[in-house]
């Protein structure tokens, strides 16, 4: 336990009906005592852990609020220190004063995530876990927010633990081997060893994988909305949003400025980019517009190219250029995945429709007829955006990595994995394996927090709110 | 206890460390429990009241957080009903996860102040308690905290209660009278009545009064801050606020928006409004800066106008301009405490300091030297600001009034109280007499909430947050 005490507003700031404040550390109930009196002159040094308690906090005669008072002992709190909680009015001006006062009574402010940093200290969490804090609270859609949990309740790190620990056993056999390596003897059965370097390698690697599919999980999905100014591409935007963010009217380019909106579909966050277009003009700022667009593009992991079936049902000469605009797109990002769109199909009939899709069916890209104004079809389009999206780990509830310092580790511990397998396979020499398996564990130990370091772990919490 | 149960976020919106939901009524934690398992496989419902639970709330098999549950019986909570409070990771996403769950397992949204409603129904708090719970929330500096707490602690309500019970017991007396009218009895000593009324008198003079200055610390004492471009208005303002949050440049006529912002002195809360000057100008745009400025001073109960000393050292045409527009400042707001204010003394002499002094004491406004830049004088102008707001009831401890609702409660109860001291005075007969005091009993209370509505309480609480 920490013998600083220190203090810090839990609750998002600005008013509300109430706030808590945060004090974790040795002294954190004496403090908290000093500045409390209960209503029924109950003494908080006295008290059971996890009790509330009301009354009133007493900067000398003043009363600054009265609040409730949470007590946790150690080691049964969220840091495994004493902590106290204050529940009070949510004022700016009183959760000030509050804090203000326990400050004077010899708290110090907690710095960025430093409750979790000493929950982690002391052992309550893995360090994979405490960074799963920080993503729960940013996690603003069902996907992230399942990744998230699981990473918290410990099913990445006990996966990664499991493996460590039975590498380890090898490791120590192996070591074990170098002291008696006149006799020629071999502790570490072979055959075993490669078995587990293969198991390893295979849960590595799908963990690996899996940091695609996560990091898209985590940032939302980008899908660019592209096409001629007037078909309907705000309309569209509204209808996946079922909101009226972006400026809807019948001026063909309207929207210079790209607009991005994140809306969760089937519990995935996508951010849809609504770009100005790519018609060819002569206008300065729609030129500016068009580069802008394959700026978003290029960020863009799908691309939506929107046109209007009721411009094309009456235009023949529109149709060519629209593929002619397709094949730009096409060639231009080719790894992209594109679908094409025909909007206002309310405002053409069947034998229309079947024309337009034969003419852009043959540049063989998805056609996806819909009708942004009547909803028609875009229940079939945002099913086809999930299809697009291999969300087939996080169905089967599969551990994913979203975290780039865990993908770093793993990818150094694959790679030290490598060296151990291809050691095995060429008969290299204990000594040698060993240094490798080692340099793995080294890995393995960097994510559950094993392995730390002050820079590190600095580095983490300083991505923390204060108060937690 | 109201049968159905109510839930609500009870911190701010927004992201932090954590969140606490609040649900009260009958069922409110039998809900609980079936959305929760605790890690002890403990029975909410088993639990003793003012008891903290760790576990996790599950939507079926699907875990949406870790959280910490906080049990209250009846009557032994804020409501008066069964609260639980549940404290959960502060992410927006999984705040309305859990409440979503709630109101699918049979609890409904709170309205505005439901909880304190309830509060107030199940005689937890009486009215004027009620009322100061929102104060309290909004107060932002110490004067309005203070009377807030003196008033949610029941200063003023238990002054109020006890004149009522007197009246009330002298209303009892004369209606017996009135039983007895035959006989010529009297039951209610005359003289001790009169006492009463004269004491009944005094304390709603008292209040009444006091809600000027209640009023004002409310909501802030506006002071305007007027004078040329670039005397240094936002210097000062910004040397009053300790921050930078108005733009200060060198350039004439940089502050054409009125900026308004409070800064705490003493505990008082003054809204300073920086204004763009008075000078004669041809520019559109500064004329309409103009005619704002004389808008805003028409809102402020204080004047600053604010001159650069060491333009006046130089330019003795400047010191004519200048009497000039105080006159008229003076003469257009007659009401208005006006103090010059000379900045800039840094830069000039004492000699030249003694002549500007002279030049414009003589149009006996109070004159005040200050370097905003170097901070010199600044404490003197701030105490003097205190010095014309009367704040002596607030020093003395005395029962402030600082709600319209009460306010006018007491005028109307003052008004009856006169006709009783006037009826007493002529000999009016007891009948009348007592119809009088029932008058004045029932506007004191309507203060407490002995004498209530829907409507009147449904105004009241409609101010309050969600969640409270």
């Amino acid at each position: 336990m920490h013998n600083d005490t220190i203090v810090a507003l839990a609750t998002p700031s600005g008013s509300g009906a109430i706030a808590v404040i945060r004090l974790s550390g040795l002294d954190a109930i004496n403090i908290a005592s000093k500045c409390f009196k209960s209503v029924s002159n109950k003494d908080l040094n006295k008290q059971a852990t996890h009790t509330i308690h009301l009354g009133h906090i007493i900067d000398n005669s003043r009363t600054i609020d009265e609040v409730l008072v949470s007590v946790f002992k150690d080691p049964n709190s969220y840091t495994g220190e004493n902590v106290v909680e204050i529940s009070c009015h949510g004022s700016s001006y009183i959760q000030q004063e509050i804090i203000q006062l326990f400050l004077r009574e010899g708290c110090r402010m907690a710095s960025a995530g430093e409750f979790t940093l000493r929950a982690f200290l002391n052992g309550k969490l893995d360090l994979s876990q405490a960074e799963a804090v920080a993503d729960l609270i940013s996690s603003d859609n069902e996907a992230s927010h399942q990744i998230a949990m699981q990473q918290m309740r410990g099913g990445f790190s006990s996966e990664i633990a499991k493996l460590r620990e039975e590498l380890l056993n090898f490791a120590s056999l192996i070591e074990l081997e170098l002291d008696f390596a006149e006799e020629d003897v071999e502790f570490a059965d072979r055959t075993q060893f490669r078995e587990l370097i293969e198991r390893i390698n295979f849960v590595l690697k799908r963990l690996i994988d899996s940091f695609a599919v996560g990091n898209v999980i985590k940032n939302g999905i980008p899908v660019a909305i592209v096409g001629e100014p007037n078909v309907g591409k705000s309309t569209l935007l509204n209808a996946l949003l079922n909101e009226d963010r972006a400026i809807v009217s019948e001026i063909a380019g309207t929207t210079r400025d790209t607009i991005e909106d994140e809306i969760s579909i089937g519990g995935i966050g996508f951010r849809f980019i609504d770009t100005a277009g790519i018609r060819e003009t002569e206008d300065v700022v729609e030129s500016i517009g068009i580069k802008k667009t394959f700026e978003k593009i290029e960020q863009a992991q799908v691309v939506m190219f929107l046109v209007s079936s009721a411009q094309l049902a009456v235009d023949k000469e529109a149709i060519k250029t629209i593929t002619i605009e397709i094949e730009k797109v096409k060639n231009k990002f080719p790894q992209k995945q594109l679908l094409v769109i025909l909007n206002k199909i309310d405002q053409i009939t069947d034998s229309e429709l079947a024309d337009i899709r034969t003419a852009l069916q043959s540049k063989a890209t998805q056609v996806i007829p819909i009708s942004a104004k009547t909803g028609f079809g875009v229940e079939q389009l945002t099913n086809k955006l999930l299809d697009l999206i291999n969300t087939g780990a996080l169905r089967n509830n599969e551990t994913i990595v979203t975290n780039s310092r865990h993908y770093d580790a793993l990818l150094k511990a694959f790679e030290e994995v490598q060296k151990v397998k291809d050691g095995l396979a060429t008969g290299l020499s204990g000594d040698l394996l060993a240094i490798d398996i080692r340099q793995a564990l080294y890995h393995f130990g960097e994510i559950t927090g094993e392995i730390t370091n002050d820079d590190l772990l600095g580095n983490i919490f300083a991505n923390f709110c204060i108060g937690k």
